[in-house]
């Protein structure tokens, strides 16, 4: 692996090999684009002399396309290198727009175009199944052709960090009750991988080549309300249980930081329609980690999905539905087969019949006021090494009164 | 009711008393703001002074608020009013602005945020329950408790005129056989009415009068491949069955033009919780007319719609979900009692069982390409004169080979 000149870089997980995306400010500054490196974040505009990067978001860099996404990364990677010819004279020029991360505040790095949630774990599926629909199959019978998804709220994305107030809706009581209202008693999160839409088509097209579209991924919590959920979603999905809050990790990892995570995917049965066969391999070797107030609960492995991301883009697609730059779709929870690979607290304690005992001496079943969740990732990297994607943590804040 | 000097105005659909706001563009321009006026557009900027008009999408001066949109509203009359002390004046400084329809291009008139679309005609609900739950009750549990929504795709939001092509899906040949891919043949229309949001709320607030962050309303129809839908939307309901397309009108009514159109609004039982409880009436008695290639097949009436507009909106932002300027929420279909009064194909033939004989001899279920559908409207204006909302149209192209 190329080593950098940055201090501290080579021996942190953002090495020159990941160099994720984001967008930063310094107090009384303006939002602006950086890459991360290490403990600092490297300021774009300056360094790369484009001004695309003082936009306060990603989109305009992202709209530009792959080759462009490329040139850009092989720019960055030459500046930080401490092999390339120029290394002292690099140094120079960029060591000044180098910032510490703790000078900085980040923000939510695209403007979301359209949010859409999957629902690609097997195992996930499967257990809310069986939860929410006890007496029928726990998988629909279109689960296995095609990969379920649905539109989420985008105007309500927010970045890492963000607390997240819990919400109120109508749940039931008891069955054959009347409906309350009133704060969640079952908030939960999803452990989920996003995908971010660099290039978009034209209304009325199908996608191309997955990344040719995908720029890169981030983690995503997509916070649940299990019982305003449960109440609503009949017949037309999940509303008010989910549009309260999603977070996204700060920094988006471009796809071509993930070449030695690629994995073929799992086996399907039946073989999906041609336009959702896998053309190359787009399944990703990454393991999230779940930590409640810091001490990890589950595990979930990416590379177990079900639907791979390219088979849900063709499927996104297909009926000519346009894509744009910024676009946002997501896994679904990642869930593997043992229970410590649960990516939702429902499956972890089953509906709220098992508790979770935090080391503190602590139970839990769904979330409390001033719990914190922490999402991470990490996936293999260049010649042995680990990419650890940014985190997504969020803070429950107790409902208004 | 007050008269224009603008001629012809007095006697067609666009008095002085509607005026609804637009986005046009003349050849080789770029799209600015207008307000209708008979068959003219009136060119916003150069009369008002104000550089909000000039920036291609309504959004900012929708950001404005309640107060600026009734300013706006008052100068736009004064300066077309006939009556007006200053009339001549007026005459000469704004008629170089007015600008004949047929000389301009209709925009979208929002970016829009999010779309939401609603379920609230307890006959349209009742009517696809029967269709796509033939064995269990039509109206689930929920629905008599909270007005069902959930999100659609805001990049497919189209403005009127655009051509929709067929989208392609997943469909199941007959009850236990394999799914195939191909072109929609049960593509539909659903006639709605849509909501666009002015001012919105922060992030965790609820939001308040409906008037205060209402700015108009469109109408919407919200294309739906039924064979897709059908297949695809249990458990997270309807994703590439709605999401290739939906259109709306040119032209924005503002609420103020709506006044002599507010009714109560239907009874309801159970009496609905606090949070959905109407404090005033924002019903409306709205008639809307769906042609089929230039005939009229139904005349849904809005003013029978279980659920208001206002408990929509209150029930969207009850868990606290962000509203932002631009987002469009929509009713659902627009069905009355009377099988002449159905909003959509598939109840009109209920499910394609039932022929629509049309004038010139032919036949249909459901939308063959090269169809045209127009949805319009009219409701009770000022002195008993009515307004007509802008109409909503699209033709069907064929699917891609």
């Amino acid at each position: 692996m190329t080593s950098s000149w940055v201090p501290g870089a080579d021996t942190s997980p953002y090495t020159i090999a990941h160099l994720p995306y984001g967008v930063f400010s310094r107090p009384g500054e303006p939002p602006r684009a950086g890459a991360r490196i290490g403990d600092h974040v490297l300021d774009l505009a300056p360094v790369l002399h484009d001004e695309v990067f003082t936009s306060g978001t990603l989109n305009d860099f992202l709209a530009r396309g792959r080759t462009a996404w490329r040139d850009t990364r092989r720019r960055i990677q030459r500046l930080l290198s401490a092999g390339a010819r120029e290394a002292s004279a690099n140094r120079a020029a960029t060591e000044p727009h180098l910032i510490p991360l703790d000078q900085v505040r980040m923000h939510l790095p695209v403007e979301i175009g359209d949010y859409v949630d999957f629902y690609a774990s097997l195992e996930h599926a499967t257990n809310l199944g069986r939860m929410f629909r006890p007496d029928a199959e726990p998988l629909t019978p279109n689960w296995r052709h095609l990969p379920v998804g649905y539109h989420g709220r985008s105007g309500t994305v927010v970045v890492s960090g963000t607390p997240v107030t819990r919400p109120r809706g109508q749940r039931l009581p008891g069955p054959g009750q009347a409906p309350v209202l009133g704060p969640s008693r079952k908030l939960d999160i999803e452990a989920e991988l996003g995908f971010v839409v660099g290039a978009g088509t034209r209304l009325g097209d199908s996608a191309g080549a997955f990344d040719d579209h995908v720029f890169g991924v981030a983690l995503v919590n997509d916070w649940s309300a299990r019982d305003i959920q449960s109440w609503e979603y009949v017949p037309l999905g999940p509303f008010l249980g989910k549009s309260f809050a999603t977070s996204m990790s700060a920094w988006i990892t471009p796809l071509e930081a993930l070449e030695a995570a690629r994995v073929p995917g799992r086996a399907q049965d039946p073989e999906p329609l041609d336009y959702l066969r896998r053309r190359e391999p787009w399944g990703l070797d990454l393991t999230l980690e779940v930590r409640l107030n810091g001490e990890p609960i589950s595990a979930p492995p990416y590379r177990e999905m079900y639907w791979t991301p390219d088979q849900m883009l063709a499927h996104m697609t297909v009926n000519g539905a346009v894509l744009r730059t910024g676009d946002l779709f997501a896994s679904g929870t990642v869930s593997g087969a043992e229970p410590s690979q649960r990516g939702s607290l429902i499956e972890i304690s089953w509906n709220g019949t098992e508790t979770i005992r935090l080391a503190d001496g602590r139970d839990r079943t769904f979330l409390e006021d001033g719990d914190t969740v922490t999402i991470t990732a990490s996936a293999p990297g260049p010649d042995g090494s680990r990419i650890v994607l940014g985190e997504v943590t969020g803070t429950i804040l107790p409902s208004p009164a």
